[in-house]
């Protein structure tokens, strides 16, 4: 059974899950070739094989067929986090601790063994998007949790350990500390201007130009000013939009075909990194709808944090965000190019 | 120039460093093998090579022989900081920014090309402790400093960019984020409780021990109970010291002999792992004594946080730190094993 464990000085939470050791590697050279099949027998997300995987969660399928799956949700056999137990917090002498309660689960993107994000169509992607909002309004029912992450890794740099393309989401009983931070730093600015900063960043650097990657009716997507890692990419809604769940589904065309285009650019000058993104979501409840501007962070894992980053917190990025926007713009993109 | 950046969200200072792009890198195969020589003629580190480094700071030599040092410091002759600039913050719209200024220096820990810290003489690992305190004590006379991290980065995936045996250390203008993370911490522990919780932590981890590591007189080495990191370790004074920089001397070889015990427990049990060391220290000014209890942190590089850590800054260990520390104190460890 997994724990969740609190730091008694920082009082940062960590899931200690012993359990996770034995968790299947399926990383072949070919990964790294990009010569990848599109189907894998042995590959538990591929079609065939359902039986490999916990029951399904739901699926989007074309039609009224029962098979054919086109996005698959299933819970994480090597789960971080488990549904059974209780928030109820334990002390033993100063440290404190609770059962690891909350869900993981998979969300396999498409039937495709060797696909990326960048070569669906935007009909696939818009529903691997509608697979995370319906995730998210699902699980959030469930009281006991407070926040929802949705995450992809891509590459075995970037902690997968399936080739599949699949993304995944754990529900907390807490909000977590990189959610926090910017949580308090929006109350921080928003008592300072009166205004949120992710709606003032939309703004100011649409009228910088420098660090803009891309632009749609809808959304911006960025290199931070103070980005810590080479080629962090932050998108946005322009508008002050504090959950992705609550967004129409109609702003769902567009925003797959904006991500995609940013990840098709992404792997085009950099050929296929592998990277990792995040969705940062406003908190299930207790926070209003000032306190948050949800988000989608692409870190490219093509650099070593270091001693010092890990033990200061303060990272050494060498490639200024004003060159990496320049070069994800320079990038030639067209629609011709993409499957 | 490298440039300090403000997250205008968050208030995480990062280092814009593009200069630092173009470091040499020189990591052979033999590395990886273990094979490495004892000298290298194309090492900036190695003697006869001095020339290749900037002007010498300080060295520690053994008598009065001008040649032949023992442990020498010189900058990083690709700093992520410059001693020159101002701390003067400048503003662009909603953005904050200042000179990247500070210190970035390189401790050369011996002459041999091929050592670890874990098969140094004690005598010479004392060398290394007695550079970090002067330097510490050199630098801090400068007002504009307000933190010196000291850290190591042993292999390629501990973002090491040469072999031979070094630390670093970086002078900074500001406390940096993780180690305020531990002073707010220890405030609000004394707050509660009136006691460090550092000094509580060794009173507890004793009298547990199923977490203990390493015990001497004056130090003890634990598996923190909400490690991120598997065998990710602290070693600690046991008596309530603020600074490392302030301790006497006269422990160093005390603690020499035992950073070396606990560094050849883990090379022994993980086959010479990649890993990060740092120290943490009190801020060299505006903090009482109350606020900290200097420590060192060991985290080897054995596993690969994947997008949920970086989205949520929630670690998953998969090694429970009661086992990794059993592991760690089963090790057969004497002083005939080493040369």
């Amino acid at each position: 059974m997994p724990e969740l464990r609190k730091d008694p000085i920082t009082f940062e939470w960590v899931i200690i899950a012993g359990e996770r050791k034995d968790r299947p590697h399926n990383f072949s050279k070919a990964w790294e070739n990009g010569e990848l099949p599109p189907y894998d027998k042995n590959c538990p997300f591929c079609p065939g094989n359902e039986h490999l995987t916990p029951p399904e969660i739901m699926a989007l399928r074309d039609g009224q067929a029962s098979t054919g799956w086109l996005v698959r949700v299933v819970p994480n056999k090597y789960p971080a986090l488990r549904i059974e137990g209780s928030t109820e917090r334990v002390g033993k002498g100063m440290f404190d601790y609770m059962d690891g309660v909350g869900a993981h689960e998979v969300i396999i993107e498409t039937p495709i063994h060797n696909a990326r994000i960048s070569v669906l169509t935007i009909e696939q992607v818009q529903r691997v998007l509608v697979a995370y909002k319906e995730r998210i309004l699902d699980l959030q029912k469930d009281t006991r949790f407070l926040y929802i992450l949705v995450f992809r890794n891509e590459g075995k740099e970037a902690g997968a350990s399936l080739h599949h393309p699949h993304s995944q989401l754990i529900a907390l009983p807490f909000v977590p500390h990189e959610v926090m931070l910017e949580i308090e730093g929006m109350k921080r600015y928003y008592a300072f201007r009166e205004r949120c900063p992710f709606c003032d960043m939309v703004r100011e650097e649409i009228s910088f130009g420098e660090r803009v990657v891309a632009e749609s009716p809808n959304f911006l997507a960025v290199e931070p000013f103070a980005s810590k890692y080479p080629f962090e990419t932050l998108i946005l809604p322009k508008l002050h939009h504090p959950s992705f769940a609550d967004e129409n589904e109609c702003i769902f065309e567009e925003f797959a075909s904006f991500l995609r285009e940013v990840l098709a650019r992404m792997d085009k000058a950099l050929s296929n990194p592998p990277y990792n993104y995040t969705l940062h979501n406003t908190p299930l409840r207790g926070h209003n709808a000032n306190d948050f501007h949800w988000h989608l962070e692409i870190i490219p894992r093509i650099s070593t944090p270091a001693g010092f980053e890990l033990g200061s917190g303060i990272y050494i990025n060498t490639v200024p965000p004003e060159e990496s926007a320049r070069i994800l713009r320079e990038v030639t993109y067209g629609e011709k190019e993409l499957r």
